[in-house]
């Protein structure tokens, strides 16, 4: 090689430095809609990449570059760029499991046996309280908690759930909206046969929805019949639905099913076919080696929600035995009234804690890995790591903005731990979902303050007009 | 009775009707510095009154007057009116266990045991970092904190408890500050005759301060010497001072000092003469029977500290029997690094929730309960309970403001469940400490964020020196 193609070689690749990555010319790049960039991008991804500063480039509602800020910024040509400065952007929340309407009921009963809480105070106070136009409007005020407090994806579980769907829709959430189905009087329907009807009709209503689907969900194995149970999986299997179902939350639960079906409610389960991929079980608190097994062999997954669990002392859930087994699983913070707030934050620093306190091993469930379970390993869990759960190229853009600035957080060591162990969702001041920002600077953009505030109002008249005052 | 004599009769009676209490005539009222008025006061009274709308009257650092709004206004004449609208205010929590000057360290280990923790991190780290001017500024960075989530009172316990001090008088808060005593060599002094000499010249320094206490705080039985931990308790006894102290925490140092001492913690202390009345021992985790019926006896007071048990998988200490027993119980945070948070209302929420899972019984430590830990309970456990702890006339004007509106918490059906189950700190908009606002609106009024914001900056960049970066 002569000097000639010497300095030849030298100047392309000097070029091609220069352009850093394929990409360089104004005609190559990825058009985008919005870059925003910010001083700490946290991806979730398979290789837990931090990048510091970073940034998300968004089209329509999805994400076409994340990284560190100068490749993103050189792959990408932005209609418009927002600069946080410093703060945190991570992948929206997953919640596998929640009942959003039943937000104005919180603290109307506590410090009570989950028996005697759903039967003596719950249901009968449901029973004169729930129809569809409070549905609709409880699950606005609970929307409104999940988008202040980061989660951008909520799997839920109630009654009406078309006025779910309908206030999920309208707040801008992501949701797979569980319809109960139940064997006795409901207060949407007072038999199963209307409740899956009425459950069909609701799933095809909104099946062309971008964001919300409703899925069945059966209520468990102690509330339903066999064959109820049957025809919910059936209906799942025809729509190819996931599917939600309460199990094995409480010895009560266990013994009950024992003694009506002779097997644990795993086991039960799993005989009437409810155990499978797409099939998300509720709590899985009391479960033997056996129902390990089966749980293991069946691509189900389960929502853990420690708070409610802890709450009603239903137990503790063997988490890192499930996790080790490969049980896809994730976090769920269960209904404002057993918990009672819809918090992910406090549901990760609980499940951080108690299970070192169960194993006598401060080693289990690491922050980082619990970070995992309320994003990417939740995402898996409803079969949606393609779409949400980390950012990355392809994926749909949930995302959220964190403030740990200021006293209460500084200095941030460990990003994980800090999410885990320091911040509640206070420190959430933005939410988007597949491209929207639903929050902002912590004003809700697509709820009305005033409005929920009114709601709010009206939900305690008519709960102490029926509860007569005061609990 | 003539007539005329009934006339009058009920015009007098008419009259004090009128007054509604003695203090009618402007002359007879109490004189206040400050009334404020809110539409929720929640006592903590004996009565565990609650008035909606209330009022406190303040003169001084000294409440003169709280009750329901028109009573209060009766009876005062103040100089100047604070109107809360749509707030609650409480008595300030009491935090009976923390170590504020460990803030910047929170994040450098985590998910690690107590003694790795400390011996291969904690004590390693300190040995480098820990000087007077990195105590006295991290100390105003957990002041901070502290103010923030509506903690007034604090029991501290850390080396160059002088400098503690001074941040907490400049903070403006309550404390009762251990300087540690301890056997090996510390960040702030070689052996503990030393730290014995500087305890005793620091607890009279502080002496006739009105809000900060020096005290000594021997770091526990498996860490001091029996001489050591005789010669601290005779300290206090000269001084006529409480004294806290680590007790029972791990299953390690029960094996520790059962190996050395051929005793449980509890019983080498009892022997030691270190259980009594002002002696408040830090977790107690690890209690046989015999060893709560030492405690019960003695007068010894528990602080109860969830966060860090279970983050450390230390145990859960048995505090509702404690409780049954009438042995004097409150709460902690310990300090952020192992919690990693200075937020009562989370340990709260945790200690309502363990203890029933413990027990397997969710009727135990109910909600109201565990807010009297925090408050009343706790200021009895460092018999403090004539002067904090609950809105009582004669007390000192120790109180929080709480905003509980919007759709985060509407509607509040029993305040208690609210305060434990859904509010974190960050539903604390006011501090008030002996009649001084230190924070108003979220606005820290005796400390500077911007200048807490570099502290925080300066403690990174030495932490990360010594760790060199992320952990």
């Amino acid at each position: 090689m002569n000097l000639r193609s010497i300095i030849w070689v030298v100047l392309i690749a000097g070029a091609s430095l220069a352009a850093g990555a394929p990409g360089l010319r104004a005609a190559d790049r990825r058009a985008a809609d919005l870059l925003i960039e910010a001083d700490h991008v946290v991806s979730m991804n398979p290789e837990m990449a931090v990048w510091e500063p970073g940034a998300v480039a968004i089209r329509g509602n999805t994400i076409v570059a994340v990284g560190d800020l100068e490749t993103v910024r050189r792959q990408v040509r932005a209609r418009r760029t927002e600069r946080v400065g410093n703060r945190w952007i991570l992948p929206g929340l997953v919640n596998l499991h929640a009942h959003i309407a039943m937000n104005p009921m919180r603290g109307v009963a506590d410090d009570m046996e989950l028996m005697a809480w759903l039967r003596r105070y719950i249901f009968p106070l449901e029973a004169k309280l729930v129809n569809a136009r409070f549905v609709y409007e409880a699950s606005l005020l609970g929307c409104a908690e999940l988008i202040s407090r980061g989660t951008t994806t909520v799997v839920d579980m109630y009654y009406f759930e078309d006025d779910v769907a309908r206030a999920v829709r309208e707040a801008g959430l992501r949701g797979w909206l569980g319809q109960t189905i139940i064997d006795f009087k409901a207060p949407d329907f007072a038999t199963p046969a209307e409740a899956l009807q009425y459950t069909e009709a609701t799933m095809q209503r909104w099946r062309a929805d971008p964001l919300v689907r409703v899925i069945p969900a059966p209520h468990s194995c102690y509330t339903c019949s066999p064959e109820t149970l049957r025809l919910a999986g059936e209906l799942a299997v025809r729509f190819d639905s996931p599917m939600t179902y309460h199990l094995a939350e409480s010895a009560n639960e266990v013994a009950d099913v024992r003694k009506r079906y002779d097997a644990s409610p795993v086991e039960h389960a799993a005989r009437l076919g409810l155990l499978g991929k797409g099939r998300l079980a509720a709590h899985c608190v009391q479960l033997t080696p056996a129902d390990l097994g089966l749980l293991q062999g069946s691509g189900t997954a389960v929502a853990h929600n420690p708070d409610s669990n802890l709450k009603l002392a239903s137990g503790i859930a063997p988490i890192p035995e499930i996790r080790r087994r490969g049980i896809p699983v994730g976090l769920g913070t269960d209904g404002a009234a057993s918990n009672n707030r819809l918090d992910l934050f406090a549901a990760m620093d609980l499940a951080a804690k108690i299970h070192k306190q169960r194993d006598s091993d401060p080693t289990v469930m690491p922050a980082r890995d619990v970070v995992r379970m309320a994003t990417i390993e939740g995402a898996a869990a409803i079969g949606a790591e393609k779409q949400i759960g980390s950012l990355e190229p392809g994926k749909q853009a949930d995302l959220i903005v964190l403030d740990l600035s200021g006293p209460l957080y500084e200095p941030v060591h460990n990003i994980y731990s800090h999410l885990v162990y320091v911040a509640h969702g206070e420190a959430v001041i933005g939410t988007m979902v597949a491209g929207r920002w639903l929050m902002k600077d912590r004003r809700l953009l697509t709820l009305d303050p005033k409005r929920l505030a009114r709601l709010a109002s009206g939900h305690r008249g008519e709960i102490q007009r029926i509860t007569g005052g005061q609990p």
